[in-house]
């Protein structure tokens, strides 16, 4: 049996990533596409990568009949997608790909977006969506918040560390290294060809990324006491890919022991042996994440790099595998697809 | 019952495009993958991006047992590959990705590839592997030729065009633009990053490209006397891609309805509407090739852009197709996966 | 005794270039820049490259004093170029960068740009500003017109050949591949990093690019009678640097040597040995344009290829030029710069 | 009066910068290229770009009568460097771009280089040349040793921050992106532009860099007491520009006022305003090094962010400013360009 999807906001990189990956899914039809401001138009006009796909025209969500869509992503803009959420039938599953529903705080989300939460029992309602630690509240869950990018690719590096009580909790600094793609869609000067390529810059330096509140609510919650880590992004002149080089103060050889235990039987998470680090170039296009440590001359003191696809396992790839989970499908179907290289 | 596949020379960029592919083909299992110089590793260790697959360690040639093979795949520089497929059993299967079988005339061989042909008979029983034009002749086949992938895009713009005698055969002019891949991965200057980023310039101009023995052989056959096309190619600081611009005289709405009414029926050769051009950035990673059709402000002339990856359609997905037919399997199987954007 | 400089259109990358080059001038010292939307910011702010130059803040046009200003480079959009040139005193050298006044026939701006011209008579006024060709006019004109980037690379192919009558009239094909600085620093969609890195495309094809009218004009005057040329321009993944792929019915060796002769004793015109073709990395940042020659393997056909950088030779060398034979400077004072690479 | 300027090393990426760059020098001619396996070919023949200019031939070391030379610039790698240079007359005045006399102490060089220093005695000689620290030492120098292009870029961040005792000494961590010229012109598969683009990577990871070994000297002498940093580099699809991100623990405002302080009247050393972080973009082509301070939300911590052109101000252009004061020129002669952007 097939489950009619619909995707909220297919006009950007996620949902049209979203329409890549379901489009090899066996288990999963489109059924509706939305896109506000490109309403009445072709997806391959829009996206024309897409044109050999038999694919509903856009939409506006409104002309949207819910009733007869089983799943429902929305990747829509955060702030927009509390109100979109909450006009949408209260039985409706949904994942979504923003920022809106990943904090479970009420003040934190404020603090990190700037404005008031306007859907308070969503937000409570909400499961966090790293779908390796959070398997069974998401088969279970009506609404999975997709994490941020760059919050997945620390978190990889680092849960199972805190958890496992082997690293300094107080001395954790992530040297983020993102793609452009992750920035959207949107016309901006700061995005442009001549005005990326062959260069880098930081970018939200000095602790002001919103993936930050991510970052804080999920290791001080494994922890059980406050932990704040160092975070520095930078924009890289590559459309996909994040590599996180996580430094941390504990032994290399224990760290690498717990995170090859703890992703053991993970199929997306992939530990490299001791003392080899990844490539962004090797998961390109892909659900996979690849995980790297290394020891430091300086004793005590390890290294651990984490890559992923900001626009795969980063967002999309993770809410077509909770997708799976919440509707009781294998967790890798339609996931499985090799990196693409060169 | 799935096939059982060998690879020849698989740590070059075909070879790995190749196991990707095959990765999710449900009627094919890769048994063997070999690589003389770096026979004893692991395909991850030479291809990271492929290390979630289970997949035979590289070995020499000599070590495979062809008996237990059911097509195998040749992905070896010309040259070299007459030598190793006359050695190979003869009822072997094979898909050949080289130039060494293309060319019909012993002649023609010897003068684009500057020495003689050592297997004539090989050359004789070879069937040339463009998919769309050869289906019946390739599913019967032992020994099917991969094209050449700048060959293949000229010709999809091209044979329908000169078969219907559509465009002025004496004045036929292609201008091609090509993604680096395509040079292959062992060590040159002239590949260097450092070198190619940010520019661009012609090669193997003024009629030398090799290639030019395909079009002349294809287009002299189709046209029943001889066609000579003017051909630059140029390279362009991009991995994966190849655009020909095709110029050509005759009336550019015949020539749209020629090409629409020849592919009407092929999965994987896309016509664009009338006046409607495409990018190279819409078929990355995939076996479909878009073709558009321009009239120019000067009356009868008329110009038509092909674009296709090299790596995929132009080589290993061509090889994949290829092999489907001799297999009898569906042609379009484990060819289907959309293209990647952005 | 240094020349007062003002530059209108500071903000965009011609503007900007025209300050790097002229921070090396030894004769002309910036005076005043305008950038109305951005007016009170330092240059600094807008241009971080140039933070180590001492340059007046940004301001209004109408905040320039022009009795002390003896010469205005004016690098504002079409359109807008006329009626702000047209408020100048009407003794102001002025260098415009804009499309405004390159085409000396009413009917002609207006069939390209697609409104009529609101300054006829200093269209009347206006010399075509390709240096090489219209030098004395320059040496005593008030207003320059710089000529389009990508027109100027083809005529420095062509106008020689057309002059010496060396090439069939009728059969000229221009294909063209831009970097994308020459789109200048307005945000739109097509023009991001993640859309354009790593593909190529046409654009304006089908005889619709506006650089054509310039063709026409000039090369029709060359040869006393209509000339049309055919010209498809693509867009490249590189921020600088134009290729003109130029095919043409001729003798190779009579072109190759018209062009030497012609380009004998220019300083920033350089022909290469016959046979070899340049690359678009060769000149970089620098007013140089390389030129070869090639046979076509079929008789009586020749490829001419052009490179420039679009920024530099292509529109702020070109007008550094010509600002230098107007204040009566040796013309290549300020523009010897080597290119960079890589 | 000019002075006479040898070039051993001329083939490679930071030879080329050297003509580059002295080619707009007033005060010094090229007189000799050399390039062994290039012996014999014109300098527009290896790098076209420079094709406008008047050079010697490339020719043999052993060709060159340095009696007729003024000063040398040494690129050759390191290891054949020591044999090189040993063999020249010792009244020489040399600029050593190499890795070979870099290191004060034998064993720190035979730990980092992995052999034993055959030239100890030049070794002894030879002062290091961070221009900005060394400047006295260097213009009563023989043979100067260029610094690291990592080294440098680190040090500029860090020199002043140790020298005034304002941040842990203990907690030192350098996360840098590099570009990619720095690893040179010798064809490797890992340089291919088919491996690299697209993507980033660490490199020499775990403290085995080998410019530890001059953070570790410079580091220790200023200290008066060791000093360790952690160090890993990322290897970025650019092909030039370094940026490092130290993270260091003391007060932000207190480390930005130092470097203020420190490079007030440093020309080339520009600090941007407190919270402001450089990119490489601005740099790319230029001797400029920028540099930029921000505090991290976690208080007592601070990130300093330094950037430079690895070819210039990492190798090509400290090696001229160097040659300037070993000269009694200027030191700012023939270094003042703009960078190029974009």
């Amino acid at each position: 049996m097939t489950h009619r999807i619909a995707i909220l906001g297919a006009s950007g990189y996620t949902g049209a990533e979203l329409v890549r990956l379901i489009a090899t899914h066996p288990d999963m039809t489109i059924t509706a596409l939305s896109a506000d401001r490109k309403a009445g138009m072709a997806m391959a006009e829009v996206f024309p990568f897409l044109r050999h796909l038999d694919l509903p025209r856009l939409c506006k969500i409104d002309e949207i009949d819910f009733s007869q869509v089983d799943l429902c992503f929305c990747a829509l803009p955060h702030g927009t997608t509390q109100e979109v959420i909450s006009a949408l039938p209260r039985n409706l599953k949904i994942v979504d790909l923003s920022a809106d529903f990943r904090l479970r705080d009420a003040a934190a989300y404020e603090k990190w977006y700037g404005a008031p939460h306007k859907a308070l029992d969503l937000q409570a309602e909400a499961v966090y969506g790293l779908t390796e630690f959070y398997r069974s509240e998401i088969a279970s869950a009506r609404l999975v918040a997709g994490t941020g990018c760059n919050a997945a690719t620390g978190q990889f590096a680092l849960r199972p560390l805190i958890a496992a009580g082997v690293i300094d909790l107080d001395d954790i600094l992530i040297d983020l290294k993102a793609g452009v793609s992750g920035a959207g869609r949107t016309p901006k000067e700061m995005l442009l060809h001549a005005e990326l390529s062959g260069g880098t810059h930081t970018y939200s330096a000095g602790g002001k990324h919103r993936h930050l509140g991510e970052f804080d609510q999920e290791f001080s919650k494994i922890a059980g006491r406050p932990v704040m880590v160092q975070f520095t992004p930078h924009l890289l002149p590559m459309n996909r890919g994040i590599l996180a080089t996580v430094y941390v103060k504990g032994d290399a050889k224990t760290i690498h022991q717990t995170l090859e235990s703890a992703y053991a039987s993970e199929p997306f998470l992939q530990v490299l042996p001791f003392g080899q680090l990844p490539s962004t170039r090797d998961i390109v296009g892909s659900n996979y994440c690849h995980l790297g440590v290394i020891g430091d001359r300086i004793p005590g003191r390890a290294v651990v790099v984490s890559v992923l696809d900001n626009l795969n396992k980063g967002s999309s790839g993770q809410a077509l595998q909770n997708a799976n989970l919440m509707l009781g499908l294998p967790e890798t179907m339609g996931l499985t697809l090799a990196p693409i290289f060169p």
